[in-house]
This record gives structure tokens, C-alpha cells and sequence, in this order.
């Protein structure tokens, strides 16, 4: 664990909000920011996330601590942007597969931390709001699309994370016409199937870290890499049309290991949608391209926008 | 032109909101009414639209001094919904192409008839808050998916209006993947091209009046237009799915000449989101066929949602 304090802080005054504590709890790593009343980083954290319940617990309780160990101001408020299905009203997450959780009642396992407000969001819809926070200057709307282990996005709309019913929305992955691969959900054929990093792993080049050795073979110009990265980057593209045609978002941010992992992906994306304008004046007019940007990597909007629940 | 009014008015009384006329300009009639402030129809309106720019002005300022005489307060706001692109804070719709308009400034041509605040928006958003007001009782979010000339839909989430970036949402129509049509859009293979009556009208079932004609067709058992129906069916079932998971509505209501015009499509894109649930749990826990409706034929429901701009 690191964790960073500058080098002078402002003294708290009655009139100053509380710290909030933001935590991205990911398949590997636990990455945590304390912001002050103003969204100014007081503090980084990183810890090994864990697996299952117990360990995840305690990885998001030593973060919450060390953070609040750390802060000049007593804690208002902790979010938690973790995978999985999330009851967003109880603060439980369930079946948090790559974290082996079957179910997880965060909200009563820190409640004795006396934290304040305990806020828990899936870990996309946490990027998503982090994304509109620190890339979203002047629009009103966007989508966090998520190309990791699955493929999926957040979206913020009106300023506000929107959930969708029963916490279903920005599902692309599950949307059909691409093959006759079985999905896990038990369709044939969902996007997720092709471009997303299981869905590379299931490729012709699947190895153990597919992201790392599709680059490799692109950047060598393997002409079944080449032809696999076009496939992942339609993909891709098609979930990004969908996102500006049907949601109508302002902006889509790309974000996720499979597209960090790969640099070719994301310009192949806003390529595929300059050719499809080309031949579309209605697509055109929309200029989708320039409305589709990348997260920097090294910002944690998850972790970020989890402060923000 | 027909005018009714209730047997017994309510009086005027000083606390009583004016009167909110909606009038939806279609193809071929301009349906309207006249809400009191409690939202009670005081009196409908139906003239034919007319054609180009001047006869549909001419038709609209009529229904609007019909109704106000046959209402006993005065006229506070006028909402317009109107097929085209449409200029929202001048109330000015361009490209209508069904009514032979290039461009039409509705706000400006009826300002001499003083009834208050005037809106326009798109023919199927106006729909889409009518099937709110009128069938979205316990519902946050819905969308109208309109299947007449084109496949588009209108969204109402959080019980408000939503346009999205420039006017674009709920633009199943071009989502691609859909067979080797050229699109009037530019682009091949859109969803409009086969799940839409100028679809239909492409088909090899094509007349001037393809509704009628697949309807009959499919009654008496034609293979061809049994093919037809189940691939306009899936294809309608691909646009409400992906409103349900990308949108993430609670209720998608079907209208529009087609779904009106043959009776057996609507239970059919029923079965076919339940077959797909039947194959994959997800889809199943998510309910999508009981969160389909078709929009009653003999609700003014865009008259209604106009009114309510």
C-alpha cells in the first residue's frame, strides 16, 4: 500500500465539508482516493484486492482507515465501485465472479468505521461518473464503455449516473449478430463473444494474456491479428454507434484493459465509424468520431468517480 | 373537422390553469385536443394535414381556433408534435419530407393567436410522453418504439422528455447488421431497411399498401409472408431488446401504422423475447416481453403528449 499526503494541508474550518473516500475495487487491485471538500486529491491508495468475501473486506476496510489516517477532516462519505450485480439501496454486491464473491454486504462491514454515508455502484458505473467529473467538461451526457473482461458501459445523463431498470443499462455486450459463439448469458452470438478480453482469449490467438500478444502480432503485421483486431474494433464501433444513436450521449469514453492493452484499438474504432460517415450524411452530421476520446490511463476515474456516488 | 365538448363545462374559476392544446401533425390528419388543468379532454379536433409548408400551417392555426372556441378558458400553451428535424428553442421543423416541408416556423406563424407558450418537437417524443401520461402509471422510464414509415423510438426517462445529442435518440433504425438494402441513410444493411413499412414496401411482398397486404397474407398461411413477418418481428425484437438493455427503459410500448396495421406482429416479437429468454437466464430475470405493450390504436396518445411539451 502507498499512500501520499501533500506537503501542506489546509487546516480544517467549521465551514468545510467532510473527506470523501472513493475506492475502484478491481479484479486485482484496490485503487482509493480521499478527496477534500473542494474534489482535490488528498490522498492515493493501492492494495492486492483479494479474493473472496473475508479478504475483500478487509482490503476495503485497511483502505478506508490508512485513507482517513491520512485526511486532515473527519470522513463524510465512502463509495465503493465494485463488479457484480450491486443493491444499490442495501450496499451489497453479489456474484462478483473474478473476485470470487458470492455476496457481500459492504455497507454492514464497515458501519462500525463510522464513515458516514456508504454509497456502493458497480465499478463501470463508478468510471462512468469519475469520466464526467474529469473529461466531461461541457457535456451533459456520456458513456463509459468498458472493454474488459466483458464489454459494458456506464452512463451518466443529465449530470446524473442513470441505472436502468433493476441496474440493467449500457448491457452491448449482450447484443446479438456477431457469430455463432456461445455467450455465458446463453445466447449465440452476443457482441461480448468477440470484442471483449474473453472474448479475444476464445480467438485464434487466445493465450493466457491475449491483450499482449494481439498487440504484439498487430504491431508485427500477422495478418490474423490484423484481421482480429478489425473485428474487435467493429465491435466496438457498433456498441459505440449504439451508445450516440439510441442513449443519444454526448460523449463515449473508452476505457478498460483490453483497450489500454491494445494502443491500435482505439484509432481503429474512430476509423470504422469515419468510414461508416463516409458513406452516411446522416452519420455525418453527428460527427461520431470526434465525440468517442480514450480514459488516460493514469487517471483513476473509477476510483475518482466512486468518491462521487 | 369534428369539435365535441363535454355536456357540462367546468366553469372558469380564478385559481383554474388555462387550457393546453396538442395537436399531432401526422402524414395525412392532424388529430388534436384540448386538456382543461386537470388534464380532462374538453375537445378533439381532426382535419386532414394538407401538404407543404402552407397548407399545414393553415391547418394547424385552424384546429387551434377551433379548439380554443370550444373551450371555456383561455389558451395557455400549444405543444406540436411534427415528423422532420426539429429546431426546439425556435419552434421551427425542416425536412419533413411526408408533408412536402422543407422548413416551417410553427412558433412564428402562429404568434398573432396568443396562446401562451408554444413547443414543437418530433411526432414520435410526442408520443412517447402520452404513452407516459396515459399508460406509464408506476413506471420512471420508458420508450415509445414507433413502427410506421421508419423504425424510431421516443425515450422518457425519469419521467422526463429525453433528446440527447443534437435531437438523436432512440435511432434504432440505423443500428446495422440487417441483410444487403441500401439505406436511404447511405449506409447497407439498416435495421429500417427490412423492420419498417418502407421496408415492407421493398419486400417481396410490396404494393402500395404492404400492411394490409403481409396481414391478409400471413392470415391465409403464405410462406412467404410468414418469412416476411418473422423477420420483421425479430428485427423489432432486436430494436425493444436493445432499448431494455443499453437504455435500460422499464416499459417499451409499440406503436405506429405498422404494429396497428398488422395485428400479428406484436405478439410475435412477444414470443421471439421469449424464446431468447428461454435460452439465457440473464434475459429471463430481466422479464422483457411483460415489460412490452402496444399502444392502444384509439389513444391520441402524440395529441396527448403534445399537450404536454
Amino acid at each position: 500500500m502507498t499512500t501520499s499526503s501533500p506537503a501542506s494541508c489546509t487546516p480544517s474550518s467549521e465551514t468545510a465539508a467532510g473527506v470523501r473516500i472513493g475506492i475502484d475495487v478491481g479484479g486485482t487491485k484496490a485503487r482509493a482516493v480521499a478527496l477534500d471538500a473542494a474534489g482535490v486529491v488528498l490522498a492515493h491508495s493501492e492494495l492486492p484486492s483479494g479474493r473472496g468475501a473475508d479478504e475483500v473486506l478487509a482490503t476495503v476496510r485497511t483502505t478506508i482507515e490508512r485513507l482517513a489516517a491520512a485526511s486532515p477532516d473527519p470522513v463524510e462519505s465512502v463509495g465503493i465501485g465494485i463488479p457484480g450485480t450491486i443493491d444499490f439501496d442495501r450496499g451489497v454486491v453479489s456474484h462478483a465472479v473474478n473476485l470470487g464473491i458470492d455476496e457481500l454486504d459492504l455497507a454492514a462491514g464497515i458501519a462500525d468505521l463510522e464513515v458516514g454515508r456508504v454509497s456502493v455502484d458497480n465499478d463501470v458505473n463508478a468510471a462512468a461518473l469519475g469520466a464526467f467529473q474529469l473529461l466531461g467538461g461541457g457535456v451533459s451526457s456520456l458513456a463509459y464503455l468498458n472493454v474488459g473482461t466483458g464489454i459494458a458501459a456506464g452512463l451518466v445523463l443529465g449530470g446524473e449516473l442513470w441505472h436502468g431498470f433493476r441496474g440493467v443499462s449500457g448491457e452491448v455486450g449482450h447484443l446479438g449478430g456477431y457469430g455463432d459463439l456461445l455467450c455465458p448469458c446463453g445466447q449465440i452470438g452476443c457482441l461480448e463473444t468477440i470484442a471483449s478480453g474473453a472474448g479475444l482469449a476464445r480467438s485464434t490467438l487466445g493465450t493466457t494474456h491475449p491483450v499482449i500478444s494481439l498487440t504484439a502480432a498487430v504491431a508485427a503485421d500477422d495478418p490474423i491479428a490484423i484481421e482480429i483486431l478489425a473485428r474487435v474494433a467493429g465491435g466496438v464501433a457498433d456498441a459505440a454507434e449504439t451508445l450516440f444513436l439510441v442513449v443519444g450521449v454526448d460523449l463515449v469514453v473508452l476505457g478498460g484493459g483490453v483497450v489500454h492493452g491494445t494502443p491500435q484499438l482505439a484509432p481503429a474504432v474512430g476509423r470504422i465509424l469515419d468510414e461508416r460517415a463516409a458513406a452516411s450524411p446522416f452519420l455525418a452530421s453527428l460527427s461520431l468520431s470526434e465525440r468517442l476520446t480514450v480514459a488516460p490511463v493514469d487517471l483513476d476515474i473509477a476510483a475518482m468517480g466512486a468518491a462521487f456516488l
